[in-house]
Protein backbone atom coordinates (compact mmCIF):
# COMPACT_ATOMS: atom_id res chain seq x y z
CA UNK A 1 0.00 0.00 0.00
CA UNK A 2 1.15 3.57 -0.87
CA UNK A 3 0.28 6.50 -0.06
CA UNK A 4 0.57 9.77 -1.99
CA UNK A 5 0.27 13.53 -0.91
CA UNK A 6 -0.55 15.97 -3.59
CA UNK A 7 -0.11 19.36 -2.51
CA UNK A 8 -1.22 21.94 -5.39
CA UNK A 9 -1.13 25.55 -4.68
CA UNK A 10 -1.81 28.57 -6.78
CA UNK A 11 1.40 29.71 -9.19
CA UNK A 12 2.90 32.85 -7.58
CA UNK A 13 1.40 35.61 -10.33
CA UNK A 14 -2.11 34.09 -9.83
CA UNK A 15 -4.35 36.30 -7.39
CA UNK A 16 -5.34 34.86 -4.18
CA UNK A 17 -8.92 36.47 -2.56
CA UNK A 18 -9.25 33.51 -0.71
CA UNK A 19 -6.01 33.81 1.19
CA UNK A 20 -5.89 38.00 1.24
CA UNK A 21 -9.74 37.08 2.98
CA UNK A 22 -8.11 34.75 5.80
CA UNK A 23 -5.00 37.17 5.98
CA UNK A 24 -7.41 40.08 6.75
CA UNK A 25 -9.16 37.85 8.87
CA UNK A 26 -6.09 36.61 10.71
CA UNK A 27 -5.19 40.87 10.86
CA UNK A 28 -8.21 41.43 12.73
CA UNK A 29 -7.76 38.37 15.34
CA UNK A 30 -4.63 40.50 16.29
CA UNK A 31 -1.79 38.65 13.88
CA UNK A 32 -0.05 41.42 12.75
CA UNK A 33 3.16 39.85 11.14
CA UNK A 34 1.82 38.19 8.27
CA UNK A 35 3.62 38.92 4.96
CA UNK A 36 1.28 36.63 2.76
CA UNK A 37 -1.13 33.39 3.31
CA UNK A 38 -2.40 31.51 0.15
CA UNK A 39 -4.34 28.51 -0.01
CA UNK A 40 -3.98 25.61 -1.33
CA UNK A 41 -5.75 21.67 -2.07
CA UNK A 42 -4.34 18.76 -0.38
CA UNK A 43 -5.50 15.23 -2.23
CA UNK A 44 -4.37 12.02 -0.46
CA UNK A 45 -4.68 8.97 -2.31
CA UNK A 46 -4.35 5.74 -1.21
CA UNK A 47 -3.18 2.88 -3.70
CA UNK A 48 -3.30 -0.52 -3.91
CA UNK A 49 -0.21 -1.48 -4.71
CA UNK A 50 3.34 -1.14 -3.78
CA UNK A 51 5.58 -0.11 -7.10
CA UNK A 52 6.84 3.17 -6.70
CA UNK A 53 7.62 4.23 -9.86
CA UNK A 54 4.34 3.22 -11.14
CA UNK A 55 2.68 5.34 -8.22
CA UNK A 56 4.49 8.19 -9.55
CA UNK A 57 4.13 7.90 -12.92
CA UNK A 58 0.22 7.87 -12.53
CA UNK A 59 0.01 9.97 -10.01
CA UNK A 60 2.00 12.49 -12.09
CA UNK A 61 -0.71 11.83 -15.03
CA UNK A 62 -3.95 12.29 -12.46
CA UNK A 63 -2.75 15.70 -11.52
CA UNK A 64 -2.19 16.96 -15.46
CA UNK A 65 -5.52 15.27 -16.50
CA UNK A 66 -7.78 15.86 -13.22
CA UNK A 67 -6.34 17.48 -9.94
CA UNK A 68 -4.85 20.53 -10.89
CA UNK A 69 -5.20 23.19 -13.61
CA UNK A 70 -1.86 23.51 -15.21
CA UNK A 71 -2.57 27.32 -16.66
CA UNK A 72 -2.89 28.80 -12.84
CA UNK A 73 -1.73 25.72 -10.14
CA UNK A 74 1.75 23.90 -9.41
CA UNK A 75 1.59 20.73 -7.45
CA UNK A 76 4.14 18.60 -6.27
CA UNK A 77 3.53 14.94 -3.79
CA UNK A 78 5.01 12.80 -2.18
CA UNK A 79 4.44 9.09 -2.22
CA UNK A 80 5.14 7.38 1.18
CA UNK A 81 4.89 3.67 2.12
CA UNK A 82 2.44 2.67 4.71
CA UNK B 1 11.52 35.17 7.73
CA UNK B 2 9.50 32.34 8.59
CA UNK B 3 7.28 30.73 6.46
CA UNK B 4 4.38 27.54 7.59
CA UNK B 5 2.63 25.54 5.78
CA UNK B 6 -0.44 23.83 7.48
CA UNK B 7 -2.62 20.70 6.45
CA UNK B 8 -5.93 20.54 7.35
CA UNK B 9 -7.67 17.26 6.73
CA UNK B 10 -11.41 15.83 7.81
CA UNK B 11 -11.54 13.26 10.44
CA UNK B 12 -11.36 9.72 9.23
CA UNK B 13 -14.86 9.10 11.20
CA UNK B 14 -16.17 12.23 8.86
CA UNK B 15 -17.31 11.36 5.14
CA UNK B 16 -15.63 13.36 2.39
CA UNK B 17 -17.88 13.66 -0.33
CA UNK B 18 -15.57 15.34 -2.48
CA UNK B 19 -12.76 12.83 -2.12
CA UNK B 20 -15.55 10.06 -3.43
CA UNK B 21 -16.05 12.31 -6.47
CA UNK B 22 -12.90 12.49 -7.32
CA UNK B 23 -11.72 8.68 -6.60
CA UNK B 24 -14.87 7.83 -9.21
CA UNK B 25 -13.48 10.31 -11.94
CA UNK B 26 -10.26 9.03 -11.00
CA UNK B 27 -11.68 5.29 -11.70
CA UNK B 28 -13.89 6.44 -14.43
CA UNK B 29 -10.05 7.48 -16.69
CA UNK B 30 -8.81 3.79 -15.80
CA UNK B 31 -7.38 4.29 -12.42
CA UNK B 32 -9.05 1.06 -11.30
CA UNK B 33 -6.20 0.52 -8.11
CA UNK B 34 -7.39 3.31 -5.66
CA UNK B 35 -8.22 2.32 -2.06
CA UNK B 36 -9.18 5.81 -0.55
CA UNK B 37 -9.08 9.14 -1.85
CA UNK B 38 -9.36 12.28 0.66
CA UNK B 39 -9.57 16.20 0.04
CA UNK B 40 -7.57 18.78 2.20
CA UNK B 41 -6.40 22.06 2.76
CA UNK B 42 -3.05 23.76 2.69
CA UNK B 43 -2.53 26.96 4.05
CA UNK B 44 0.69 28.67 3.71
CA UNK B 45 1.29 31.77 5.77
CA UNK B 46 4.86 33.86 5.67
CA UNK B 47 5.78 35.09 8.73
CA UNK B 48 7.26 38.60 9.26
CA UNK B 49 9.73 37.44 12.00
CA UNK B 50 12.21 34.70 12.82
CA UNK B 51 11.24 33.19 16.45
CA UNK B 52 10.29 29.75 16.00
CA UNK B 53 8.14 29.18 19.34
CA UNK B 54 6.28 32.52 18.51
CA UNK B 55 5.77 30.88 15.50
CA UNK B 56 4.45 27.59 16.41
CA UNK B 57 2.38 29.32 18.96
CA UNK B 58 1.06 31.49 16.92
CA UNK B 59 -0.15 29.03 13.89
CA UNK B 60 -1.27 26.52 16.73
CA UNK B 61 -3.70 29.42 17.64
CA UNK B 62 -4.56 30.34 14.19
CA UNK B 63 -5.42 27.11 13.54
CA UNK B 64 -8.10 26.52 16.81
CA UNK B 65 -9.08 29.92 16.20
CA UNK B 66 -9.91 30.01 12.77
CA UNK B 67 -8.31 28.10 10.37
CA UNK B 68 -9.35 24.81 11.21
CA UNK B 69 -13.11 23.40 12.55
CA UNK B 70 -11.75 20.90 15.54
CA UNK B 71 -14.81 19.27 15.11
CA UNK B 72 -14.42 17.89 12.15
CA UNK B 73 -10.74 18.15 11.00
CA UNK B 74 -7.23 17.46 12.12
CA UNK B 75 -4.49 20.12 11.31
CA UNK B 76 -0.67 19.66 11.82
CA UNK B 77 1.96 22.00 10.56
CA UNK B 78 5.65 22.26 9.77
CA UNK B 79 7.45 25.74 10.03
CA UNK B 80 10.75 26.56 7.61
CA UNK B 81 13.32 29.22 7.53
CA UNK B 82 13.27 30.94 4.58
Amino acid sequence: MLKAEIYITLKRTVSDPQGLTIKHALESLGYKDLTDVRIGKLVIIKLNFKDKKRAEKEINEMCKKLLANPIIEDYHFKIKEQ
